[in-house]
């Protein structure tokens, strides 16, 4: 299998983590690419008309994505460890993916802001309703700490690679701050080599 | 159940024309709720902290999100017609699903540039950024057609909501033109009473 990849992207993250806990990684073949929303990569668009990563091609030269995609697809071949079936524990654990992806959106949304605009076109209400967004998610997180617990899962992989990226991206924003139990959530799941061998490049 | 419901919402769409194709629609008590991401809804917040809609609340009291998850539960509870079990048929239709998600997304992103901003704040790559997203989106849509034909799923469901909202707030950009093909499978497709019945309101 052909993947769309890139070291720094939170959602190739959760593919490679995913893939490894089911011991598949060595099945995809990596393509390093890189996307932006304004240059967009033409390369990619042939297969993902958003242009984005993760893409995967499967062996049957099928195009899928979004990570959500890719995910599920990666668990359906790899004994179906990741994502529950149908029932109450499906419904939370995508639930909680969402919430780690929203959070992940946010932070990519309130970057480009810095990244990708010019000074004088910055808005500084938006990047803040970005920022909220981060918060609101985390303050989530943690009440749902009790259900996490040591699952790994869909959910809490998701979790686990947002919280990364805002090590990587916002060192600065302080997310451990009043949320000691979340910090040491995350100081565990992120021993787990999947997370180890996935950390995202320096600087 | 509750649901956190805006009229003019593409995924709250999404999520209306899977439950009328279910024939679940009543089970619905829709709650009127205005979103926006610079002032956020904070009646929305408790339940689903990136406050958007759709949210689902169901009727064991379990917060549900996004439309992703909202629309696969109710399949669920509905019959399971909407949503392929694992295998080709269900990668595709969840791939079709992102694509017309991710044109979404460019569409929101494109319109926030022109109402949440003031004038000097508006930076245009950004904006062509999305509408050639939106563009190549339409052009993968073109190719999908054979495979689309007569399907009703949760990816020619979101397809169709994505064309509708062309429709609905970006009237000038033509997405027809030089897609007949297409636009004639949204005229059939629109003809659906689930369709019929989620129009957005005028203006």
């Amino acid at each position: 299998m052909k993947l769309f990849y890139s070291p720094s992207s939170p959602f190739v993250r959760k593919v490679m983590v995913c893939a490894i806990e089911l011991g598949i990684a060595g099945k995809l073949d990596k393509e390093a690419t890189s996307v932006g929303p304004i240059d967009r990569n033409q390369a990619v668009i042939p297969s993902n008309p958003l242009a984005q990563v993760p893409t995967l091609i499967t062996d049957d030269g099928m195009p899928l994505y979004d990570s959500r995609v890719i995910c599920e697809y990666l668990d359906s071949i790899g004994g179906n460890k990741l994502f529950p079936a149908a029932g109450p524990a499906r419904w939370r654990t995508l639930t909680e993916q969402t919430a780690g992806d929203g959070l992940l959106d946010a932070a990519l949304l309130g970057r480009y802001e810095v990244t990708v605009r010019p000074e004088d076109k910055r808005y500084e209400p938006w990047r803040l309703g970005q920022l909220d967004k981060i918060r609101t998610a985390l303050n989530q997180f943690v009440t749902w700490l009790p259900a996490m617990g040591s699952r790994v899962d869909i959910g809490t992989i998701t979790i686990g690679c947002a919280l990364g990226y805002l090590d990587f991206r916002y060192g600065d924003f302080g997310w451990r701050n009043g949320r000691q139990g979340l910090a040491d959530w995350y100081g565990n799941f992120a021993k787990r080599p999947s997370m180890d061998q996935t950390k995202p490049p320096a600087g």
